[in-house]
């Protein structure tokens, strides 16, 4: 595995762990950091035996949003280089994102402390979000003068154009129970054993699903949001096709008739 | 009425109750059970006198999804007839769901017991759905190899984007209080006499709207889920007001100026 | 502040308050309140001084839908101006709800008493809904024959889809606590101080927001709420340079570095 500086990883069981650290700082987005999650994703997505990606942060934190000393080097920078080094630095944060909301892999996040700014739009795309008690929410951007303008989109994905709305225009704090009551959270549970246990029930529900079946149900989805059923008809129908006489399909088959787990399940 | 074998049919005071009659295999969606469902759905809209589809499961099931016989019986056909076989299989069932989330009839869906599956899409295409005590959902395709294609669009029309997508991730396993708290169902009730007289309350509430305004308002809304309001405008004052102009608003008007029912209204 | 006749108008530290003053008809939304409305936001942004709109009604109801009196006036101009006498009417209604929808201003809503029709359509349109426990709901058209036409896709917007849908064949009625469970309130408070207090903490989060940051976010969402993310990559990293770079981003990194309140938060 390569080495990265600001994240922790660990693979098992076709799960990579994935873990923001750099504690000392409650995990800030540094640029770095940015640049090694995109790495780490990507590695991930063209390894085969990893079929989910659990995110989370080292230190009871989850992640507080863009590094400032990031931010002040860009702004040094500017009368050099002009605005597109603050644009880039925005955009690849974006891109990240995009990554993860479009990946293959299920995205699993536990959510635990602080999670702000970018951190909010990391637990966004997550297709499961389990949070710990101790996890708190804020959008700090508008208050500081600028946009949350990476993290906008998905938190329309994530919680509807309403209520993304309406934490967008109070400054976006939230506790876990009202975290809970939008969606933004799946799942509720005392930090340590009680979140551990409910990730390993999680990963043994995900672990369950044919991995390219469960890749081909995430894309039909995203195609769902913003295209009508209709005009889907027919990539359903060649999806669901091409699944079923692949390698999965036929596994699935046999191993429904032969009463016995398939073979992308946990024993 | 059409002689059906898959199908029971009861017509009664404009609501068409249309049950899923295959209770031994907890109605399982054959290929033939498709095609009574959709020339049913057909003869209803085409019938003046229909204003409501109650769709609902004999035997204290709603329906356990496809049928294993017919997807057995397409995979043998494979070698001669080629992947087209599964795949307009699957679009038949595409179609149909799309038929009934388009219909300018208002339906109400009954949901007891098991959901599988195309079972869970067809929940989802109701414009109401009462659920009874003894519901469970579940989307079991992608632990058999292959994707809930055509499901997935309506699940995420029903449920949203993020909802649908974790539950696609994850297996949809859901019971009647969890499907509540997701907007899956609209209500929950104990199955029996608790359970029909929520049905009467709604078929009594939908029966008070004129039904050419109410599927007038159904196409707004789809139209609506995809197009920003602004580019609505037009065409919604065209729909205001051929209603206020056409047999409906002029017997609303008058109905409202001589305190009685309106027409439509049951007495 | 021009001279209004059907509504009440109050500005104060950076909050104009709008009320629909028609208190003996419930504020019926007669064409001249329709104008009145358009004419006073339409002020109030081109106002730098106006940051927030608080819209709520005279006389303990929010707003009982439009006025049947102009309505009749219409019908009986139909003989000699045709159809388009509705049709610009209902036009117009559609025009104030998209214009409060798109505003750069914060818009609350405080919603009490009778909540129906074109009332519930502007009650969708705000960024935060506060209701008091006096609220109710109702969306009457389709029972008169007629359609929600301006209002369906605001429906759609507030509440999704699925819900919208059900509504509107359903006849839409809900209490306050139906309301904050389908997200149509984002919070429910008792009448008089118990509902100022609410607003006065929501105002206070508002306010802490730079207004062009928050203005750029609204608008990123709206865009987000029908395109995907990966196609708004580069438009968001524009306004983030845009804000970072501007007076308020400046003024946001002064007030950091200084641990002093920014120039636009209340003292």
């Amino acid at each position: 595995m390569a080495d990265y500086q600001t994240l922790l990883l660990r693979h098992e069981g076709g799960v990579l762990h994935l873990t923001l650290n750099r504690p000392e700082l409650r995990n800030a987005l540094s640029m770095a950091m940015v640049a090694e999650l995109r790495a780490a994703l990507a590695a991930a997505e063209a390894d085969a035996t990893v079929r989910v990606i659990v995110l989370r942060g080292a230190g009871g934190h989850f992640c507080a949003g863009g590094d400032l000393k990031d931010m002040a080097g860009a702004r040094m920078r500017l009368a050099d280089e002009g605005p597109s080094v603050l644009a880039e630095m925005n955009a690849a944060f974006g891109h990240l994102c995009g990554a993860f909301a479009a990946s293959r892999l299920a995205i699993v996040a536990l959510l635990e402390g602080v999670v702000m700014g970018g951190g909010f739009g990391l637990a966004c795309v997550a297709d499961v979000a389990l949070g710990g008690e101790t996890v708190s929410f804020r959008l700090p951007e508008t208050s500081l003068g600028v946009v949350p303008a990476q993290i906008a989109p998905f938190l329309v994905e994530r919680l509807g154009y309403s209520q993304a709305r309406r934490l967008a225009v109070t400054g976006g704090k939230l506790d876990g129970r009202a975290a809970l009551a939008l969606g933004l959270l799946h799942e509720l549970h005392g930090v340590g054993a009680e979140l551990d246990a409910a990730l390993q029930r999680v990963l043994g529900e995900i672990l369950q699903c044919a991995p390219a079946a469960l890749a081909a149900t995430k894309q039909l989805m995203a195609r769902a949001r913003l295209h009508a059923p209709a005009s889907l008809v027919d990539e359903a129908a060649e999806a669901f096709t091409r699944a079923a006489l692949g390698p999965e399909g036929m596994e699935g088959v046999s191993a429904f008739l032969e009463k016995r787990k398939p073979a992308w399940a946990p024993v």
